[in-house]
């Protein structure tokens, strides 16, 4: 049925069964003529028709009366009575009237064959009489999780996977993707690493009417790595990892003639290996060219190294700065799912070099629309847990935040180099008691910057619950039984810290674990909470956000730094507007450990230095 | 379920209630150890592991033991037997170790509010211990299709509409369009044009669970438009008729305190009205900015007149020649839904303008992604059915083919403006007998070009099956009962009716209809059909596509006109060897009337002129 036929891909071309209009149609409301009964008509010489002998009354859309060939506009009809009218202007033949075939003819070709459908063309379809349409089968493909540590999302109704097991979700993402190029996907059971249930549920697969099987994963070299073992006895494996990275141990094999795809386990190996192998196998079942991601063309925000040998896939955020497209790597952890969940776009580094150089031009695949790039506000700088709020009251205003942590100063850095829109920074300048200024002038000279103040808020110690190790102050965090947590050089916490210690009289080498770095509030929490160190210095709301302890130390300001030339940007003027709105400071009072009462506040530069 | 959440809208921001990973993970397959452990080990120092004492099995994925913070991979271990290795490099704490929260800690932000959920957000979300999720409920649409005339398509299992009647098709594309927002549509059965009837189903629309009702159509000034009427009746018209074209007759109104749109009934402007004031409301309901399609810059290829007072929607064929993007203007028609499904772009042409220039540069809205553009050959020419089947032949070569009808000479007056790949052209140069290369040297001068054979093919007349009016030749052409329909000027067909009306002595004053043109052989074909003429000038394809007679009158040339810069351009070379495959070939001859003897071959330039 043509009605379900969106998204579905032709089989062979169509042809119009049936012209459009399939009859003279009126094209406007009025009266049906002929239109030699009209020839003459003018201001000064009307001619009268009347209604059942020379003038039929009609509705747009419907098929005028044999014997005619024109419509009159009711609007151009003068009524003598309740028959008869005039008019002033004579009609063409065919004026006002869709002659048959006048938008498609029958056995003219509607669509071609092996095209996706789509709502507009349904009406076309339908209007050149087809009701019926020879569709290409929807390629079918089972998925079987395998590894004894999975556990199925639908079985933890309540509470979290017990320790050492992992919520399986691969298959639920190539579901998706599946489904997103046309196919049909069903997620088998869990399958427990044992060789035999492995090669069982393979063999039901290709027995069954899939088209292709995909297990994920034990594709790599470990003691439970069964797939490719499996596959091997069953058929034939034909490729055994691949020189891509993440994705390397991917397999691709041949069982009773279907293809079967050993994927990597890792999330992100998994997606970007099956969208390299598995999804332009679905697509040819259907007769269709793969599809490609839209490029564009960025500058990279710094260097990217990458091995010789395996062709890398870099996930990027994408930012544009003046008329510059930039383009920031992510982590590279192929286990880390939202490497990919907040990338913007794909970078693949080619095998045969070691990696691109800043400031290089470089193409990268679009994981979101360039519109949405382009309404992308760039933040490079220190690490705030309120920008997640405001990126979430951005929203609304079809504003998008990118925020990248480097810290304070390579936020400075990032303002320079011109990648970025804002820098975030709490750089104490101990020798004044101010904070930011100082630094924006060592650091990024004569542009010209506006400070906006962002928000107030507490630093200190971040314990475990009841502070079992007993932290009271810095000279605590030289005690032999006692691992400190640091933050990055260049980070305004590690600037507050090192003031600290020389407040203290505390050589930093005396400290356990400086040289241990994280790059965020949070990481520095969760490395106390896993029990990596006992202490660290951060935010109250990341000990919060933990179930931690905190101990106050210092109340810092935390400031947003602004190129002038992006201050009248509409995205800025609407980024400052929301962080001056009660709602937002409401919400970042709610995290606690922060004051708001400048918030949105210019900080003009000090006069004297 | 976040198992179903794939394009859902999350309805809060979503925070992680689970680090990922929520253990310290293995990262490699190998042994769990202490790293201090393994300080010292070197090639000249290895150091010994037992396994089971200070050294345990792991694979990946899997979480490392309490009092570990390091995996040796099994690359690197040397066993001396089968429970002792020796390993010959140290390793650093947390080397090959997830170590919690690495990707994201528990109460980081995974979503923001109002977000569309991908397939890898589903993974972030599962490995977040989000199971379930708060969505924004799905807007519920009733789509009411109003007319008398109107048949529905799934009552029509056999057999085509009754003359007068037409197949609705309106609301199943605004079903996709609906749907394609995110909301769900339902669809009323065809309401007659009755007002009591259009009444009750918007009132039972509103006071049913639908967030918006819409009518379709019923909203122009036609006697039977009751729509209007009917809201006034029940609530409040807001607007009637709205500045923009297609889609002028749009009414807003309100009913219930729930929006009630009158959408016009021509297919386009259902369309096109329903994007512009429907769907932003849909998405607004759903907290989502409206969509904005993504826009190029293009070239106009002609100049396209509009009215002032009213913004207008031009659809247009797009392509790219050479560096720059053409735009060709389709038909206005609102009634033709072909002008949108053929289009790849809209142009809207402000209210306050009259027009746009030939050769201006505009903003189109991409319908098609613009990498399809880019793989789109361009041909502007004289029409012929064969161009049908080889856009179907390209289409597994991820080719796409933009073809407009204007005549031989309107084809090379486009290759001389740069606005084509390829003209098409069967122009006969009667003093030389030769084709095109004349017409070539006169109309575009010295651009180097190459002329490749397309098909010999039969021209003659058409004419109603059986040949009611006896017509013979072209004498007969002059006859009083006999209407002839023309091609327009420039085209090849027309050349050749001149050219033979000349031999015959026949003053084309003469010709009843000769003023009356078509644009290509189908048209002339159904002009035929319904009766608008008894007689017109095309090919065999086209009289056997409608059923009608032919009789034959030349066999004549055509050819492809190429500019030799575009010769080597991989698009154009595979066109060239699709046209040259027996296939292709065997699908022309099936057609009728045509010749391949020699399709495909470079016609050179003759040497004397």
């Amino acid at each position: 049925m043509v009605e379900e036929a969106r998204g579905r891909v032709t089989a062979i071309p169509v042809y119009a069964k049936l012209s459009s209009p399939h009859f003279h149609t009126a094209a406007m409301d009025g009266f049906a003529v002929r239109s030699r009964d009209t020839f003459g008509a003018g201001p000064d010489s009307p001619i009268l028709l009347e209604i059942g002998l020379n003038a039929w009354p009609i509705n747009t859309g419907l098929p005028i009366p044999d014997s005619t060939d024109a419509v009159i506009m009711i609007e151009n009809v003068n009524f003598l009575n309740e028959v008869a009218f005039e008019i002033e202007k004579a009609l063409v033949p065919w004026e006002n009237v869709r002659r048959v075939g006048e938008d498609f003819v029958a056995s003219e070709m509607i669509l071609p064959a092996r095209h996706v459908v789509t709502a507009y063309e349904q009406g076309a379809l339908l209007s050149g009489g087809i009701y019926h349409l020879q569709v290409i089968e929807k390629p079918r493909v089972l998925l079987i999780p395998t590894g004894s540590e999975l556990v199925a999302p639908d079985s933890l109704e309540s509470g979290d996977p017990a320790p050492g097991r992992v919520v399986e979700f691969n298959t639920i993402i190539l579901s998706g993707l599946v489904e997103n190029v046309g196919g049909a996907a069903v997620r088998h059971p869990i399958v427990p690493d044992q060789f035999d249930l492995i090669k069982d549920a393979i063999l039901a697969g290709v027995r069954s009417d899939f088209h292709l099987v995909v297990v994920n994963a034990g594709s790599s070299a470990g003691s439970e790595d069964y797939t490719a073992a499996a596959i091997r006895e069953l058929g034939e494996v034909l490729v055994h990892g691949v020189a891509m990275m993440p994705g390397k141990p991917t397999i691709l094999g041949v069982v009773e003639d279907k293809p079967v795809i050993g994927n990597p386990g890792y999330p992100v190996s998994s997606i970007l290996s099956f969208e390299v192998f598995g999804l332009p196998v679905l697509e040819a079942m259907q007769g269709l060219p793969s599809h490609c991601r839209p490029t564009i063309t960025a500058l990279t925000a710094r260097k990217i190294p990458s091995k010789l040998g395996r062709e890398e896939f870099f996930r990027v955020k994408l930012g544009k700065v003046g008329d510059r497209v930039i383009a920031a790597p992510l982590p590279r952890g192929a286990g880390s799912i939202t490497t990919l969940t907040r990338a913007d776009g794909i970078i693949r580094i080619p095998a045969r070099t070691e990696g691109i150089e800043q400031a290089a031009l470089v193409k990268v695949e679009l994981l979101r629309p360039s519109e949405a790039i382009d309404r992308t506000v760039v933040i490079i700088g220190s690490h705030d847990l309120t920008l997640d709020l405001l990126a979430d009251e951005l929203i609304p205003h079809n504003l998008f935040l990118s925020s990248s942590h480097v810290g304070s100063l390579g936020g400075l850095l990032a303002l320079k180099k011109r990648t970025a829109h804002i820098a975030t920074s709490h750089l104490l300048d101990v020798k004044t008691g101010l904070y930011n200024w100082s630094y924006i002038r060592k650091y990024i000279g004569d542009i010209p910057v506006k400070v906006i103040h962002g928000v107030m808020r507490e630093q200190g110690f971040i314990v475990l619950k009841g502070n079992p190790k007993s932290i009271g102050g810095f000279e605590d965090l030289i005690r032999e039984d006692v691992t400190f947590i640091n933050r990055q050089a260049g980070a305004g916490t590690r600037v507050l810290l090192d003031y600290h210690l020389e407040l203290a009289g505390i050589d930093p080498q005396q400290v356990k674990g400086y040289q241990m770095e994280e790059y965020t509030h949070t990481s520095v929490a969760v490395a106390v909470l896993s029990g990596v160190a006992d202490v660290g210095m951060g935010v109250l709301a990341a000990a919060r956000a933990l179930g931690l302890d905190f101990l106050p130390v210092a109340t810092e300001q935390y400031d947003l730094v602004i190129p002038e030339e992006f201050m009248n940007d509409e995205k800025m003027v609407t980024l400052l507007e929301v962080i001056r709105t009660p709602a937002f400071k409401k919400r970042v009072l709610a995290l606690g450990g922060y004051g708001v009462e400048r918030t949105g506040d210019e900080i003009p530069e000090p006069t004297t230095m």
